[in-house]
């Protein structure tokens, strides 16, 4: 395993480094045992696995509450040390902090409300039983608030803001606040026009199925192939939520194949392999480190997201998938390439989050985060959250949820699981994909012919020149103004898509 | 998790089942990543797992080498017990004495010793490079000595005793010298006569393939169903090397498919279906302490040769694999019933002891027993041992070695492993299993004919009550004593054997 080499006089900072080293080893076995919780494991195996799960967790916790790590990271401060080590150091010293902030007593509190609101939610999400999960999200909702408050000390941050930082560090509220504020501006009159012009529009020809699970998967490989996913270094298997997983030595994609449906999971596996490229290319030289991780959950999203909507619903890709699709499923109207852009592109304002389109996916996450925030400040309880959950549906997408909690303020794991803060990183990765191709427009202006032409390599390099190999080195801001010369700026989420649904 | 109820003045015992039911949770990690990395893993996920079992391993060792260990075992000897938990006290001293007995620097040079050799033998047994083995086997002979010596002082025993009890608690040199040397008397005998009985009938007709992978795989799962294997507890997967690996909740079984080869895969899954419904079965309410754990290798081998030779190759089990066969395969000469019964039962003296039929089998494990006891012992030295294989080799099967080392003393992995004592367990599984089987026609006089019926379950239920359900509650002779009325007798191995190939 190669390690960084440290001045002879850094003797806490490397203590830091093994220390560090061996947690990365057990992280490693908590990855493989949970993608195959979710790719493999049959039904009995459950509770073992989460008691070995739960145990590896109880001994990676006390590794990162070991008191003496508290000594060693002031001493390493005052330790010569290279660019990249004081990075290292300030990345430890957020995961010192994420794990040591909290009380133990909390720490418990919450894992007991989250399992048991979460557990309900199974069943009270389909039943439509609001009433029913108020009361088990009550407590997660007061844990959190707690949590905001420590972390809130701990880090100097707002509340909200100290939730946020876990998943987008070095974001704040009134940060996401200015770039969302920005697409209240225009997004709703954008999604109107759109609307109004594919309306006017021939409609759009379904692919006639069913399509064999074994023809789909063929096609995923291929596709994954001609995305550069590296086989000698991951696979990609079969679960019913999918996700990528693994570790970066080892990246485990899954995606879920419907007999009716190919481009649901062939575009699900476009985005996966965003994530998964992300993770198989962070810098080798510092694997084990807390810098050789991914910068953010919004960083991961922004990968993700070139793959599937840069990249994936681009005009000259969706061109060359039509022969691998009708090679292994025979020619048909739905299968020529301008009817497969369209389909691809189809915007349906919709109640669902995770089945929105690109155009309309940014209302649902900027509805989540008003109200996730003033549920945090206190500023509003559970019980308002119907009602402006309505209201902002009304006003984004036109849609009434009243009384329909399922498809509304329910349907989401993220609030029952404790995971405040997350949402925003969904858009703001959306933000940052299309900063990243514009930058790739001015600096390549041929980007767009290349891509048209099979050659994809422009953008894989660009992404691993400025985004993977740069791993955690750079905080979020930096790492944005180093790729593209400037901070996140939604201008460029608002030309792509006024670009592709207007143009 | 269920645990036993012990009584309230036991606090010693109670610590203790807690620490071991921790450290069940971290095996089964384990297994689990061990399992991956040979039915899953890419190869360049490899350096990063062999780094995250090895820091499991180093954290496990600690935890059973904790020094409060000594006196917490003390103490729990004096503390009211029942008797299941007195079996189970017994189990965890011996689980303490086998991490304990060694001082660390041995253990390190074991593992430095036995991974050099093993790593140079993959390379130096093709190339039939005994000179170059013996350079790296030497280090490897001289920790075993010191090994044994050492495990001797600790448990009372002879030095090749206490290695042997490492994989069959109980036994011993002189008793396994007892039992083989029965085999001694009639064995060579019995090959002859089944020889030249084989020879004068007609020639065994082979199936012809080629055997789709897809088809071998479904008549695989298939007979797993027919083993009664619990697929909601298990899965069956694919592994150069077959074996029987996770945890007793989910028992991940691995074969290996040949297109030209069927009944090499199916005897195969019929094998590790015998290991894994052991695991399986073994005492639900007392899992995570070492009293759940299989008895011995000696007794899972049992297991597996009760599926694969007791059953598998009882010519009224194999009937029932035609209709199987030509469904999968169309009809052919060779799926004929009494064929299949006379290719599963062909005695062919060969030098690979993997490939062995049942009745040269043991010769194989005779001639290992002999060499690597006077090895232990100090009676002959590495450089006798070609010699001593050549004249065994000639003596039992009649093949000449002189001068083949590939496929003589370098063709197992044991000894460039360090597991001496390890060979017996698979005669010795022989033995037991046709003690049992011996004990059920005892019981159940129609239970040839309930077999050829195609009911199973008499044989089950014998093997889960008086075998699997066990654990480790009773020493091996103890639990064979109660599970046959005598300790071990070779009589029972034979008499199956001229039942079956001279009856």
């Amino acid at each position: 395993m190669s390690r960084s080499i440290h001045p002879a006089g850094a003797p806490a900072y490397a203590d830091l480094e093994a220390r560090f080293q061996r947690l990365y080893r057990l992280e490693h076995l908590g990855a493989i045992a949970g993608w195959d919780q979710a790719a493999n494991m049959p039904p009995k195996g459950n509770e073992a696995r989460a008691a070995a799960m739960a145990e590896l967790e109880t001994l990676m916790h006390a590794q990162r509450t070991d008191p003496a790590l508290r000594d060693l990271l002031a001493r390493a401060e005052d330790e010569p040390l290279s660019d990249d080590q004081r990075a290292n150091l300030r990345e430890m010293r957020r995961d010192w902090l994420a794990a040591n902030a909290l009380p133990s007593a909390l720490v418990e509190r919450r894992a007991l409300a989250t399992a048991r609101c979460e557990h309900a939610w199974r069943t009270q999400r389909p039943a439509n039983d609001w009433a029913g999960f108020v009361e088990n999200f009550r407590p997660v909702v007061q844990v959190a608030r707690e949590e905001a408050m420590h972390l809130a000390e701990a880090t100097g941050l707002a509340p909200y803001d100290a939730l946020l930082d876990r998943f987008e560090p070095g974001m704040t509220g009134a940060e996401v606040e200015r770039v969302f504020g920005d697409l209240r501006a225009w997004l709703p009159g954008l999604i109107r026009q759109v609307r109004e012009r594919q309306q006017a529009e021939p409609p759009v020809i379904r692919p006639v199925g069913p399509f064999p699970l074994a023809q789909q998967k063929a096609i995923s490989l291929a596709v994954m192939r001609r995305l550069d996913f590296d086989f000698e270094g991951g696979r990609l298997d079969e679960s019913t939520h999918p996700f990528s997983g693994g570790v970066p030595e080892d990246v485990r994609l899954t995606t879920r194949y419907r007999l009716d449906d190919l481009m649901q999971s062939l575009m699900g596996t476009v985005h996966e392999t965003g994530h998964a490229r992300y993770e198989q290319n962070l810098p080798r030289e510092w694997l084990g480190q807390p810098l050789a991780r991914a910068r953010s959950y919004g960083l991961h999203e922004s990968q993700s997201l070139s793959f599937e909507m840069q990249l994936g619903a681009h005009p000259g890709f969706v061109a060359q998938l039509v022969p691998l699709l009708v090679e292994h499923f025979g020619a048909q109207p739905a299968f020529e390439a301008e009817n497969l852009a369209r389909m691809v592109t189809r915007v349906e304002p919709g109640l669902i989050r995770v089945d929105a389109d690109e155009v309309t996916y940014p209302a649902h996450v900027i509805l989540r985060f008003e109200i996730e925030r003033a549920l945090i400040e206190g500023v509003i309880d559970i019980d308002d959250i119907p009602a402006l959950w309505d209201e902002k549906m009304m006003l984004w997408l036109g849609r009434d949820t009243r009384g329909d909690f399922r498809d509304g303020p329910m349907q989401d794991v993220h609030w029952p699981s404790g995971l405040f803060g997350y949402f925003p990183c969904y858009t703001l990765g959306a933000m940052y994909a299309a900063q990243w191709f514009a930058t790739m427009r001015r600096q390549m202006p041929d980007l767009d012919a290349r891509i048209a032409a099979g050659d994809l390599a422009p953008v894989f390099d660009w992404l691993h020149d400025h985004v993977w190999r740069q791993g955690a080195r750079w905080t979020t801001p930096e790492l944005t103004r180093r790729a593209s010369g400037e901070t996140l700026n939604p201008a460029h989420f608002r030309a792509h898509l006024e670009r592709r649904y207007l143009g």
